[in-house]
């Protein structure tokens, strides 16, 4: 089986791991813009060798783990590449514009449009690592329009990697991902500026800070080249979500303002069902 | 050595846990208002017998690990029973209040003013575990007023816990961990909030959710009985990092809304400094 691997980064450097252990007679073709983090592919050995776009029609499976206005821009021009029998993959974390954009490439069939919800706050090649996808969730969006055969080959391909797999619209996917996910980057990389301002006068805050602040803050490391695009692509359904985000802080302030602990400790009890939730959610974090 | 446990969750018995296993000859006495924590602590072999505050006068260290409104309340009274060669060691994450209303006990030199930088999200006896403190920051607020043999019996209890020593005053304490350890819990549970009011509708978004969000929303399980006084005791400290929380996140709301991309690039990309910050501490959730 030949694998491209367009971006290889923790998303794609971890697939390009997991596919090398779970499937024979692989050969996994590496392409990334940035030479540093292609050689350091080759030198991991996420990858065989580096390829081209002209090499794309060889494919049997083509996972492109790029930013998301890239996947945009790229995309068209990737399935102009492949061949017939080519089952092309996305990864990235907005589905409307990506499938907008493609719904009348007369390959559109060999597209299907997938958002694994997996990741760590870390990126390029050195961050990927063994079953980052086991136990997660992919969302397939628009699967009817991808050709049967190639659902197929895209099913087995997650099977084995360990995912469970939802179908949703690309609209959903969008509108819900921003508050599971986009949502809480910005409240994370917030509370980062908020923290590290105060900071560059009061040198000793840090190290005052626990595992709390530590988790709270974890994906305020995460990497701007791939957010910025994220949060331009899923505007109106962010700006909704930070609105509400807002209008909870400031509510919680006004109960703190008017000294009513009461109402405070309503909220909090009332949000400490998020216990109850989470169980049902990424379990392997609990291991 | 007897030791005295007035409160047996996560942060008392967690210490039981450990005095247990580096000290010889310890007794173990613990005293709870909550019968079902007291039997679970002695179930558990958290503590050897249940005690009453009448016994406190034989007590060597007394560690009280209660909410900080019933530390401001019980402190005193605790301080009215203990001898003369007892050391009492508090854990609240306020210490202004706590240092104020002791200030002119007549025991005040058996008391030292410790904020041990250690838990996690769960509470009560059976979220005890071993080496809580192990690598941990304790800060200790107006040592000078204790007296200097119990320092020394204080020290050389952290030492073997594994602690390092902080010492600062009570007001440099509350401004401070308001940044780095209120303001995490209340953009958390201000998170974990918006969320849940959005799935009320959509009940398949937190399929959607994955470890980021977990990570992001952890602190939201706190116990409300814990926080709420927290928030009391350091309303003026948390007010304002609140304040420059929003104020950070209605300006990152402004970027997204003028398209300002190079802008919110620019936020995330300093932010991302926290990455250096954070190598520094808490390295044990590294390993």
């Amino acid at each position: 089986m030949d694998v491209f691997v367009i971006g290889i980064g923790l998303i794609g450097g971890s697939l390009a791991r997991d596919i090398r252990r779970f499937q024979e007679d692989v050969r996994i073709y590496g392409l990334d813009d940035n030479p540093a983090h292609m050689n350091e592919a080759l030198r991991l050995g996420l990858v065989d060798e580096e390829a081209s776009y002209d090499q794309l029609s060889e494919a049997d499976v083509v996972l492109v783990s790029i930013p998301v206005d890239a996947s945009v821009r790229e995309l068209p021009k990737i399935l102009d590449k492949v061949g017939d029998d080519t089952l092309v993959i996305d990864a990235g974390s907005t589905k409307a514009l990506i499938c907008n954009t493609l719904s009348d490439h007369p390959k559109r069939r060999n597209f299907m449009a997938c958002h694994p919800i997996a990741g760590t706050e870390f990126s390029g090649p050195t961050a990927a690592i063994d079953e980052l996808y086991q136990g997660k969730t992919n969302i397939i969006c628009e699967v009817e329009k991808t050709a049967f055969k190639l659902q197929e080959r895209g099913l087995e391909l997650f099977k084995k990697l360990g995912m469970r797999i939802r179908y949703m619209n690309p609209e959903a996917h969008d509108k819900h991902i921003a508050y599971v996910s986009h949502l809480s980057h910005i409240s994370s990389f917030m509370l980062g500026k908020t923290v590290i301002e105060k900071e560059k006068n009061e040198r000793d805050i840090f190290d005052m800070a626990g595992s709390g602040f530590e988790s709270t803050v974890r994906l305020a490391k995460s990497s701007p080249d791939m957010w910025t695009p994220i949060f331009e692509q899923n505007k109106e359904n962010v700006l909704e979500t930070l609105e509400e985000y807002i209008r909870n802080l400031e509510e919680f302030k006004q109960k703190l303002l008017q000294d009513d602990y009461e109402g405070i400790y309503g909220e909090m009890n009332n949000t400490n069902k998020i216990k109850e939730i989470l169980k049902g959610i990424v379990p392997q974090n609990k291991n």
